[in-house]
Protein backbone atom coordinates (compact mmCIF):
# COMPACT_ATOMS: atom_id res chain seq x y z
CA UNK A 1 0.00 0.00 0.00
CA UNK A 2 2.41 2.18 1.03
CA UNK A 3 6.31 2.76 0.59
CA UNK A 4 6.41 3.98 4.05
CA UNK A 5 5.92 1.72 6.52
CA UNK A 6 8.79 0.70 8.63
CA UNK A 7 8.15 -0.50 12.06
CA UNK A 8 8.43 2.18 14.95
CA UNK A 9 11.46 0.93 15.68
CA UNK A 10 13.14 1.43 12.78
CA UNK A 11 11.64 4.32 12.24
CA UNK A 12 13.14 5.83 15.82
CA UNK A 13 16.60 4.58 14.47
CA UNK A 14 16.13 6.82 11.08
CA UNK A 15 14.56 10.25 13.13
CA UNK A 16 17.26 10.09 16.36
CA UNK A 17 20.41 7.71 15.28
CA UNK A 18 19.82 5.14 17.78
CA UNK A 19 17.36 2.30 18.85
CA UNK A 20 15.70 3.28 22.24
CA UNK A 21 16.12 1.38 25.47
CA UNK A 22 12.61 0.56 25.97
CA UNK A 23 9.48 -1.25 23.65
CA UNK A 24 8.41 1.34 21.53
CA UNK A 25 5.03 1.56 21.49
CA UNK A 26 3.12 0.67 18.08
CA UNK A 27 2.04 3.80 16.20
CA UNK A 28 4.32 2.87 13.43
CA UNK A 29 2.76 5.23 10.46
CA UNK A 30 2.57 7.77 12.93
CA UNK A 31 6.74 7.70 13.24
CA UNK A 32 7.06 6.98 9.64
CA UNK A 33 6.28 10.86 8.37
CA UNK A 34 8.79 12.01 5.71
CA UNK A 35 7.65 15.40 3.14
CA UNK A 36 6.97 13.44 -0.53
CA UNK A 37 8.04 15.57 -3.75
CA UNK A 38 7.52 12.93 -5.95
CA UNK A 39 3.93 11.13 -6.97
CA UNK A 40 2.66 8.71 -9.33
CA UNK A 41 -0.03 9.67 -11.48
CA UNK A 42 -2.72 7.69 -9.53
CA UNK A 43 -5.47 10.06 -8.67
CA UNK A 44 -7.37 10.52 -5.02
CA UNK A 45 -10.72 10.21 -5.48
CA UNK A 46 -13.06 12.52 -4.19
CA UNK A 47 -14.97 9.84 -1.72
CA UNK A 48 -10.66 9.83 -0.33
CA UNK A 49 -10.32 13.53 -0.52
CA UNK A 50 -13.66 13.59 1.87
CA UNK A 51 -12.44 11.28 4.69
CA UNK A 52 -9.67 13.29 4.58
CA UNK A 53 -10.98 16.53 5.23
CA UNK A 54 -13.97 14.97 7.35
CA UNK A 55 -10.34 13.77 9.43
CA UNK A 56 -9.58 17.27 9.61
CA UNK A 57 -13.18 18.11 10.77
CA UNK A 58 -12.38 15.82 13.60
CA UNK A 59 -9.69 17.51 14.97
CA UNK A 60 -9.91 19.60 18.45
CA UNK A 61 -11.05 23.23 17.56
CA UNK A 62 -10.89 26.10 19.91
CA UNK A 63 -14.28 26.70 21.93
CA UNK A 64 -15.64 24.38 18.66
CA UNK A 65 -15.58 27.62 16.74
CA UNK A 66 -14.14 25.49 13.74
CA UNK A 67 -12.04 28.83 12.36
CA UNK A 68 -10.47 27.42 9.88
CA UNK A 69 -11.73 26.22 5.80
CA UNK A 70 -9.76 23.95 3.31
CA UNK A 71 -9.75 24.98 -0.20
CA UNK A 72 -8.88 22.40 -2.89
CA UNK A 73 -7.54 23.49 -6.61
CA UNK A 74 -7.26 20.69 -9.13
CA UNK A 75 -7.71 23.36 -12.20
CA UNK A 76 -4.27 23.28 -13.79
CA UNK A 77 -4.55 26.46 -14.90
CA UNK A 78 -4.92 27.65 -10.87
CA UNK A 79 -1.85 25.21 -9.87
CA UNK A 80 0.20 26.50 -11.90
CA UNK A 81 -0.34 29.98 -10.88
CA UNK A 82 0.11 29.33 -7.25
CA UNK A 83 3.71 27.37 -7.96
CA UNK A 84 4.54 30.55 -9.80
CA UNK A 85 3.35 32.35 -6.20
CA UNK A 86 5.59 29.68 -4.09
CA UNK A 87 9.04 29.53 -5.21
CA UNK A 88 7.68 27.40 -7.99
CA UNK A 89 8.02 24.09 -6.22
CA UNK A 90 6.95 22.26 -8.78
CA UNK A 91 5.21 19.62 -6.29
CA UNK A 92 2.23 22.13 -6.25
CA UNK A 93 1.68 21.23 -10.04
CA UNK A 94 2.52 17.52 -9.80
CA UNK A 95 0.73 16.59 -6.62
CA UNK A 96 -2.86 14.87 -6.99
CA UNK A 97 -4.52 17.04 -4.84
CA UNK A 98 -3.59 20.50 -3.33
CA UNK A 99 -5.22 22.02 -0.35
CA UNK A 100 -5.19 25.06 1.08
CA UNK A 101 -5.59 25.58 4.32
CA UNK A 102 -7.30 29.31 5.88
CA UNK A 103 -7.25 30.73 9.01
CA UNK A 104 -10.83 31.73 8.82
CA UNK A 105 -12.23 34.57 10.56
CA UNK A 106 -14.97 35.36 8.03
CA UNK A 107 -17.19 33.21 9.40
CA UNK A 108 -17.15 34.83 12.67
CA UNK A 109 -17.70 38.27 11.44
CA UNK A 110 -20.25 37.45 9.64
CA UNK A 111 -22.13 36.06 12.62
CA UNK A 112 -21.27 39.23 14.86
CA UNK A 113 -22.20 41.73 12.03
CA UNK A 114 -25.54 40.35 11.77
CA UNK A 115 -25.68 40.68 15.95
CA UNK A 116 -25.09 44.15 15.37
CA UNK A 117 -21.83 43.59 17.09
CA UNK A 118 -18.62 45.14 16.81
CA UNK A 119 -15.47 43.18 15.16
CA UNK A 120 -12.42 44.39 16.57
CA UNK A 121 -11.77 41.48 19.08
CA UNK A 122 -11.35 39.63 15.52
CA UNK A 123 -8.28 41.84 15.02
CA UNK A 124 -6.33 40.64 18.65
CA UNK A 125 -2.98 38.17 17.63
CA UNK A 126 -5.24 36.16 20.26
CA UNK A 127 -8.12 35.48 17.94
CA UNK A 128 -5.43 35.25 15.03
CA UNK A 129 -3.62 32.28 17.21
CA UNK A 130 -6.58 30.56 17.21
CA UNK A 131 -7.43 30.38 13.52
CA UNK A 132 -3.91 29.77 12.86
CA UNK A 133 -3.62 27.08 15.37
CA UNK A 134 -7.15 25.27 14.27
CA UNK A 135 -6.15 25.32 10.47
CA UNK A 136 -2.87 23.58 11.46
CA UNK A 137 -4.54 20.76 13.78
CA UNK A 138 -7.06 20.63 10.97
CA UNK A 139 -3.96 19.88 8.50
CA UNK A 140 -1.86 17.47 10.70
CA UNK A 141 -5.01 15.03 10.97
CA UNK A 142 -5.71 15.21 7.55
CA UNK A 143 -1.52 14.09 7.35
CA UNK A 144 -1.96 11.60 9.41
CA UNK A 145 -5.48 9.99 7.40
CA UNK A 146 -3.34 10.41 4.60
CA UNK A 147 -0.39 8.90 5.62
CA UNK A 148 -2.65 5.97 7.43
CA UNK A 149 -3.68 5.60 3.23
CA UNK A 150 -0.28 5.27 1.78
CA UNK A 151 -0.14 8.23 0.58
CA UNK A 152 2.87 11.04 1.11
CA UNK A 153 2.28 14.93 1.51
CA UNK A 154 4.54 18.14 1.42
CA UNK A 155 3.40 20.98 3.29
CA UNK A 156 4.03 24.37 1.14
CA UNK A 157 4.85 26.81 3.41
CA UNK A 158 5.89 29.27 0.50
CA UNK A 159 2.28 30.17 0.61
CA UNK A 160 2.87 32.88 2.52
CA UNK A 161 5.76 34.60 0.62
CA UNK A 162 3.24 36.55 -1.80
CA UNK A 163 -0.15 36.64 0.40
CA UNK A 164 -1.77 39.55 -1.10
CA UNK A 165 -1.86 37.60 -4.53
CA UNK A 166 -2.13 34.19 -2.74
CA UNK A 167 -5.70 35.80 -1.21
CA UNK A 168 -6.29 37.59 -5.00
CA UNK A 169 -6.16 34.53 -6.23
CA UNK A 170 -8.38 32.48 -3.96
CA UNK A 171 -10.75 35.12 -3.56
CA UNK A 172 -9.83 35.19 0.36
CA UNK A 173 -12.48 37.94 2.42
CA UNK A 174 -11.51 39.93 5.52
CA UNK A 175 -10.43 38.25 8.19
CA UNK A 176 -8.91 35.34 6.63
CA UNK A 177 -5.89 34.17 5.76
CA UNK A 178 -3.57 31.46 3.76
CA UNK A 179 -1.36 29.71 6.29
CA UNK A 180 0.00 26.68 4.03
CA UNK A 181 -0.38 25.07 1.02
CA UNK A 182 -0.60 21.07 1.43
CA UNK A 183 0.19 18.34 -1.53
CA UNK A 184 -0.73 14.89 -1.91
CA UNK A 185 -0.24 11.75 -3.75
CA UNK A 186 0.62 8.34 -4.10
CA UNK A 187 4.91 8.36 -3.57
CA UNK A 188 6.74 7.54 -6.52
CA UNK A 189 9.06 4.87 -6.64
CA UNK A 190 11.86 7.25 -6.68
CA UNK A 191 10.43 9.88 -4.26
CA UNK A 192 13.78 9.29 -2.37
CA UNK A 193 12.02 10.57 0.62
CA UNK A 194 14.21 9.75 3.82
CA UNK A 195 13.03 10.04 7.27
CA UNK A 196 14.56 12.98 8.49
CA UNK A 197 16.72 13.05 11.93
CA UNK A 198 15.49 15.32 15.19
CA UNK A 199 17.49 16.95 18.06
CA UNK A 200 17.61 13.84 20.41
CA UNK A 201 14.34 14.39 22.62
CA UNK A 202 15.94 15.72 25.43
CA UNK A 203 17.01 18.52 22.94
CA UNK A 204 12.67 19.71 22.75
CA UNK A 205 11.47 17.64 25.50
CA UNK A 206 11.99 19.11 29.37
CA UNK A 207 10.40 18.35 32.39
CA UNK A 208 8.82 20.42 34.71
CA UNK A 209 10.39 23.94 33.22
CA UNK A 210 11.85 24.92 29.83
CA UNK A 211 15.53 24.05 29.61
CA UNK A 212 18.14 24.49 27.17
CA UNK A 213 20.39 21.30 25.92
CA UNK A 214 23.56 22.81 24.20
CA UNK A 215 24.92 18.98 23.92
CA UNK A 216 21.68 17.71 21.91
CA UNK A 217 22.35 21.01 19.11
CA UNK A 218 25.78 19.58 18.80
CA UNK A 219 25.01 16.30 18.47
CA UNK A 220 22.36 16.79 16.75
CA UNK A 221 24.85 19.23 14.22
CA UNK A 222 26.73 16.41 13.50
CA UNK A 223 24.38 13.96 12.91
CA UNK A 224 22.58 16.11 9.80
CA UNK A 225 25.57 17.06 8.75
CA UNK A 226 25.90 13.60 8.01
CA UNK A 227 22.31 13.00 6.76
CA UNK A 228 23.22 15.90 4.56
CA UNK A 229 25.74 14.29 3.04
CA UNK A 230 24.33 10.98 2.53
CA UNK A 231 21.24 12.57 0.84
CA UNK A 232 23.60 15.17 -0.98
CA UNK A 233 21.85 18.29 0.66
CA UNK A 234 23.73 21.36 -0.10
CA UNK A 235 25.11 22.39 3.36
CA UNK A 236 26.72 25.91 4.30
CA UNK A 237 27.98 25.22 7.75
CA UNK A 238 25.66 23.34 10.12
CA UNK A 239 22.67 22.96 10.62
CA UNK A 240 22.52 25.56 13.77
CA UNK A 241 24.30 27.87 11.63
CA UNK A 242 21.80 27.10 8.47
CA UNK A 243 18.65 28.14 10.91
CA UNK A 244 20.52 31.51 11.94
CA UNK A 245 19.92 32.57 8.94
CA UNK A 246 15.95 32.69 9.03
CA UNK A 247 16.50 35.53 11.86
CA UNK A 248 17.70 37.48 8.72
CA UNK A 249 15.74 39.70 6.51
CA UNK A 250 17.37 37.74 3.45
CA UNK A 251 16.50 34.69 4.85
CA UNK A 252 12.88 35.20 5.11
CA UNK A 253 11.86 35.04 1.30
CA UNK A 254 9.38 38.30 1.69
CA UNK A 255 7.72 36.88 4.24
CA UNK A 256 8.54 40.11 6.37
CA UNK A 257 6.23 41.82 5.00
CA UNK A 258 3.40 39.22 6.00
CA UNK A 259 2.21 41.51 9.57
CA UNK A 260 1.37 44.24 6.69
CA UNK A 261 -0.94 41.57 4.56
CA UNK A 262 -2.68 40.21 7.71
CA UNK A 263 -3.29 44.18 8.90
CA UNK A 264 -4.94 44.65 5.98
CA UNK A 265 -6.86 41.16 6.45
CA UNK A 266 -8.10 42.36 10.01
CA UNK A 267 -5.86 39.88 11.38
CA UNK A 268 -3.16 40.47 14.21
CA UNK A 269 -3.50 43.93 14.39
CA UNK A 270 -3.31 44.44 18.50
CA UNK B 1 -8.27 -0.92 24.47
CA UNK B 2 -10.38 2.51 24.50
CA UNK B 3 -14.06 3.66 24.61
CA UNK B 4 -13.51 5.23 21.47
CA UNK B 5 -13.70 3.09 18.18
CA UNK B 6 -16.64 3.76 15.97
CA UNK B 7 -16.06 2.43 13.02
CA UNK B 8 -15.49 5.41 10.42
CA UNK B 9 -19.46 5.06 9.25
CA UNK B 10 -20.88 5.61 12.94
CA UNK B 11 -18.16 8.61 13.79
CA UNK B 12 -19.18 10.38 10.22
CA UNK B 13 -22.73 9.84 11.74
CA UNK B 14 -22.41 11.20 14.72
CA UNK B 15 -20.26 14.41 12.94
CA UNK B 16 -22.36 15.31 10.00
CA UNK B 17 -25.52 14.09 10.90
CA UNK B 18 -26.07 11.14 7.57
CA UNK B 19 -24.11 9.06 6.31
CA UNK B 20 -22.08 9.42 3.24
CA UNK B 21 -22.92 8.47 -0.08
CA UNK B 22 -19.57 6.60 -0.86
CA UNK B 23 -17.63 4.13 1.18
CA UNK B 24 -15.50 5.57 3.56
CA UNK B 25 -11.72 5.18 3.98
CA UNK B 26 -10.59 3.28 6.86
CA UNK B 27 -9.26 5.76 9.10
CA UNK B 28 -11.47 5.10 12.03
CA UNK B 29 -9.38 6.39 15.04
CA UNK B 30 -8.47 9.84 13.41
CA UNK B 31 -12.50 10.66 13.11
CA UNK B 32 -12.77 9.27 16.10
CA UNK B 33 -11.53 12.69 18.20
CA UNK B 34 -13.55 13.61 20.66
CA UNK B 35 -12.30 15.72 23.78
CA UNK B 36 -11.84 13.73 27.07
CA UNK B 37 -12.12 15.72 30.12
CA UNK B 38 -12.31 12.75 32.75
CA UNK B 39 -9.61 10.17 33.29
CA UNK B 40 -8.63 7.03 35.15
CA UNK B 41 -6.15 6.38 37.33
CA UNK B 42 -4.02 4.39 35.16
CA UNK B 43 -0.52 5.86 34.60
CA UNK B 44 1.24 6.72 31.32
CA UNK B 45 4.38 5.18 31.49
CA UNK B 46 7.61 7.68 30.69
CA UNK B 47 8.61 4.89 27.39
CA UNK B 48 4.49 5.58 26.15
CA UNK B 49 5.39 9.65 26.66
CA UNK B 50 8.78 9.00 24.96
CA UNK B 51 6.79 7.45 21.88
CA UNK B 52 4.15 10.32 21.74
CA UNK B 53 6.67 13.20 21.84
CA UNK B 54 8.77 10.91 18.84
CA UNK B 55 5.60 11.06 17.14
CA UNK B 56 5.11 14.73 17.41
CA UNK B 57 8.45 15.24 16.66
CA UNK B 58 7.83 12.79 13.43
CA UNK B 59 5.93 15.75 12.20
CA UNK B 60 6.66 18.22 9.68
CA UNK B 61 8.22 21.13 10.71
CA UNK B 62 8.64 24.51 8.54
CA UNK B 63 12.61 24.35 6.94
CA UNK B 64 13.49 21.81 9.77
CA UNK B 65 13.99 24.65 12.28
CA UNK B 66 11.89 22.52 15.19
CA UNK B 67 10.83 25.94 16.49
CA UNK B 68 8.68 24.01 19.28
CA UNK B 69 9.34 22.48 22.45
CA UNK B 70 7.55 20.41 25.07
CA UNK B 71 7.60 20.62 28.97
CA UNK B 72 6.10 18.25 30.72
CA UNK B 73 4.74 19.02 34.26
CA UNK B 74 4.17 15.96 36.77
CA UNK B 75 4.70 18.01 39.80
CA UNK B 76 1.36 18.05 41.42
CA UNK B 77 2.07 21.51 43.22
CA UNK B 78 2.33 22.95 39.69
CA UNK B 79 -0.02 21.45 37.97
CA UNK B 80 -2.16 22.74 40.23
CA UNK B 81 -0.80 26.23 40.45
CA UNK B 82 -1.21 26.03 36.29
CA UNK B 83 -4.88 24.84 36.75
CA UNK B 84 -5.13 27.97 39.15
CA UNK B 85 -3.74 30.09 35.26
CA UNK B 86 -6.30 28.19 32.90
CA UNK B 87 -9.84 28.98 34.40
CA UNK B 88 -9.41 26.24 36.92
CA UNK B 89 -10.30 23.05 34.71
CA UNK B 90 -9.64 20.85 36.42
CA UNK B 91 -8.71 18.13 33.97
CA UNK B 92 -5.04 19.95 34.09
CA UNK B 93 -4.66 18.07 37.71
CA UNK B 94 -6.43 14.93 36.67
CA UNK B 95 -5.08 13.92 33.72
CA UNK B 96 -2.28 11.31 33.87
CA UNK B 97 0.10 13.86 32.27
CA UNK B 98 0.06 17.01 31.70
CA UNK B 99 2.33 18.68 27.88
CA UNK B 100 2.35 22.17 27.45
CA UNK B 101 3.61 23.19 23.77
CA UNK B 102 5.59 25.91 23.44
CA UNK B 103 6.71 28.01 20.12
CA UNK B 104 9.96 28.48 20.25
CA UNK B 105 12.75 30.11 19.00
CA UNK B 106 14.82 30.82 21.19
CA UNK B 107 17.39 27.87 20.18
CA UNK B 108 17.65 30.07 16.70
CA UNK B 109 17.85 32.95 18.84
CA UNK B 110 20.87 31.28 20.53
CA UNK B 111 22.23 30.25 17.03
CA UNK B 112 22.26 33.72 15.36
CA UNK B 113 23.65 35.03 18.59
CA UNK B 114 26.67 32.60 18.24
CA UNK B 115 27.42 33.86 14.65
CA UNK B 116 27.44 37.31 15.65
CA UNK B 117 24.53 38.20 13.41
CA UNK B 118 21.51 40.55 14.68
CA UNK B 119 17.93 38.53 15.83
CA UNK B 120 15.31 41.21 14.66
CA UNK B 121 13.54 38.51 11.60
CA UNK B 122 12.68 36.61 14.75
CA UNK B 123 10.34 39.67 15.75
CA UNK B 124 8.55 39.08 12.72
CA UNK B 125 4.68 37.53 12.36
CA UNK B 126 5.86 35.39 10.09
CA UNK B 127 8.35 33.40 12.44
CA UNK B 128 6.03 33.67 15.38
CA UNK B 129 3.72 31.81 12.71
CA UNK B 130 6.51 29.54 11.88
CA UNK B 131 6.76 28.41 15.45
CA UNK B 132 3.09 27.94 16.14
CA UNK B 133 2.30 26.48 13.33
CA UNK B 134 5.44 24.05 14.40
CA UNK B 135 3.56 23.25 18.19
CA UNK B 136 0.68 23.04 16.76
CA UNK B 137 1.56 20.19 13.95
CA UNK B 138 3.95 18.92 16.33
CA UNK B 139 0.71 18.53 19.07
CA UNK B 140 -1.82 16.99 16.54
CA UNK B 141 0.78 13.86 15.64
CA UNK B 142 0.77 13.51 19.41
CA UNK B 143 -2.72 13.44 19.94
CA UNK B 144 -3.53 10.86 17.41
CA UNK B 145 -0.94 8.49 18.57
CA UNK B 146 -2.38 9.02 22.09
CA UNK B 147 -5.54 7.65 20.36
CA UNK B 148 -4.18 5.17 18.50
CA UNK B 149 -3.25 3.90 22.01
CA UNK B 150 -6.18 4.26 23.47
CA UNK B 151 -6.06 7.54 25.56
CA UNK B 152 -7.70 10.50 25.40
CA UNK B 153 -7.04 14.38 25.14
CA UNK B 154 -7.68 17.67 25.99
CA UNK B 155 -6.32 20.85 24.61
CA UNK B 156 -6.13 23.52 26.97
CA UNK B 157 -6.07 26.77 25.07
CA UNK B 158 -6.58 28.80 28.55
CA UNK B 159 -2.82 28.49 28.53
CA UNK B 160 -2.99 32.34 27.00
CA UNK B 161 -5.17 33.41 29.92
CA UNK B 162 -2.50 34.67 31.81
CA UNK B 163 1.21 34.43 29.75
CA UNK B 164 3.12 36.62 32.08
CA UNK B 165 2.41 34.13 34.82
CA UNK B 166 2.56 30.88 32.55
CA UNK B 167 6.08 32.17 31.58
CA UNK B 168 7.27 32.94 34.45
CA UNK B 169 6.20 29.12 36.30
CA UNK B 170 7.93 27.65 33.16
CA UNK B 171 10.95 29.83 33.36
CA UNK B 172 10.40 30.58 29.39
CA UNK B 173 12.95 32.05 28.36
CA UNK B 174 13.12 34.99 25.38
CA UNK B 175 11.23 34.34 22.28
CA UNK B 176 9.18 31.37 23.44
CA UNK B 177 5.67 31.18 24.20
CA UNK B 178 3.60 28.48 25.87
CA UNK B 179 0.42 28.18 22.93
CA UNK B 180 -1.31 25.63 24.30
CA UNK B 181 -1.43 22.80 26.67
CA UNK B 182 -3.07 19.15 26.51
CA UNK B 183 -3.65 16.35 29.17
CA UNK B 184 -3.70 13.12 28.44
CA UNK B 185 -5.35 9.81 30.25
CA UNK B 186 -7.20 6.30 29.88
CA UNK B 187 -10.76 7.90 28.96
CA UNK B 188 -12.94 7.31 32.32
CA UNK B 189 -16.10 4.84 31.92
CA UNK B 190 -18.24 8.02 32.81
CA UNK B 191 -16.28 10.26 30.49
CA UNK B 192 -19.15 11.53 28.65
CA UNK B 193 -17.02 12.45 25.81
CA UNK B 194 -19.73 12.15 22.59
CA UNK B 195 -18.47 12.87 18.97
CA UNK B 196 -18.84 16.81 18.34
CA UNK B 197 -21.06 17.87 15.59
CA UNK B 198 -19.15 20.02 12.85
CA UNK B 199 -20.45 22.17 10.35
CA UNK B 200 -21.34 19.92 6.71
CA UNK B 201 -18.06 19.72 4.34
CA UNK B 202 -19.54 22.03 2.08
CA UNK B 203 -19.67 24.71 4.63
CA UNK B 204 -15.93 24.86 5.16
CA UNK B 205 -14.66 23.41 1.94
CA UNK B 206 -14.11 25.09 -0.92
CA UNK B 207 -13.62 24.33 -4.18
CA UNK B 208 -10.76 26.27 -6.22
CA UNK B 209 -11.76 29.50 -4.25
CA UNK B 210 -13.37 30.91 -1.32
CA UNK B 211 -16.64 30.26 -0.65
CA UNK B 212 -19.37 31.11 1.70
CA UNK B 213 -22.42 29.05 2.56
CA UNK B 214 -25.51 30.05 4.84
CA UNK B 215 -26.96 27.46 4.51
CA UNK B 216 -24.37 25.53 5.95
CA UNK B 217 -24.26 27.43 8.99
CA UNK B 218 -28.32 27.17 9.05
CA UNK B 219 -28.46 23.83 8.95
CA UNK B 220 -25.10 23.26 11.67
CA UNK B 221 -27.36 25.68 14.17
CA UNK B 222 -30.22 23.29 14.08
CA UNK B 223 -28.39 20.29 14.21
CA UNK B 224 -26.17 21.88 17.21
CA UNK B 225 -29.16 22.73 18.99
CA UNK B 226 -30.03 19.13 19.44
CA UNK B 227 -26.89 18.03 20.19
CA UNK B 228 -26.53 20.67 23.39
CA UNK B 229 -30.45 19.56 24.67
CA UNK B 230 -29.05 15.94 24.44
CA UNK B 231 -25.94 16.70 26.10
CA UNK B 232 -26.78 19.19 28.34
CA UNK B 233 -24.51 21.49 27.37
CA UNK B 234 -26.04 25.33 28.10
CA UNK B 235 -26.78 27.20 25.04
CA UNK B 236 -27.92 30.74 25.67
CA UNK B 237 -28.34 31.29 21.69
CA UNK B 238 -27.16 29.60 18.95
CA UNK B 239 -23.98 28.33 17.85
CA UNK B 240 -23.35 30.80 15.61
CA UNK B 241 -24.70 33.71 18.23
CA UNK B 242 -22.06 32.09 20.74
CA UNK B 243 -18.98 32.30 18.47
CA UNK B 244 -20.02 36.21 17.73
CA UNK B 245 -19.05 36.73 21.47
CA UNK B 246 -15.66 35.83 20.62
CA UNK B 247 -15.25 38.58 19.10
CA UNK B 248 -15.81 40.79 22.02
CA UNK B 249 -13.23 41.99 24.50
CA UNK B 250 -15.21 40.27 26.95
CA UNK B 251 -15.32 36.90 25.62
CA UNK B 252 -11.78 36.65 25.24
CA UNK B 253 -11.42 35.94 29.08
CA UNK B 254 -8.23 38.76 28.86
CA UNK B 255 -6.26 37.24 25.84
CA UNK B 256 -6.95 40.22 24.17
CA UNK B 257 -3.15 41.20 25.98
CA UNK B 258 -1.94 38.48 24.30
CA UNK B 259 0.09 40.65 21.90
CA UNK B 260 1.59 43.17 24.79
CA UNK B 261 2.94 40.02 26.46
CA UNK B 262 4.38 38.27 22.74
CA UNK B 263 5.92 41.81 22.35
CA UNK B 264 8.02 41.40 25.71
CA UNK B 265 9.06 38.01 24.39
CA UNK B 266 9.63 39.56 20.77
CA UNK B 267 7.76 37.73 19.28
CA UNK B 268 5.38 38.95 16.74
CA UNK B 269 6.51 42.81 17.07
CA UNK B 270 6.25 43.78 13.63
Amino acid sequence: MSLFSEPSAQAWLARFGATPDFEIAAVDRLLNHRSVRRYTEEPIPDSVLATLVAAGQAAATSSNLQSWSVISVDDPARRAEIAALCSNQKQVVTAARFLVFVADLHRIEQFTLAEGLPTDGLETVEMYTVAVVDAALAAERVVCAAEALGYGICYIGAMRNKPHQVAELLGLPSRTFAVFGLCLGRPAENANAAIKPRLLQDGVWFKESYGVNEEAIEEYNARYAEFAAEQKIPMDGTWSQKSAQRAQPAGLSGREALAEFLHSQGLAKK
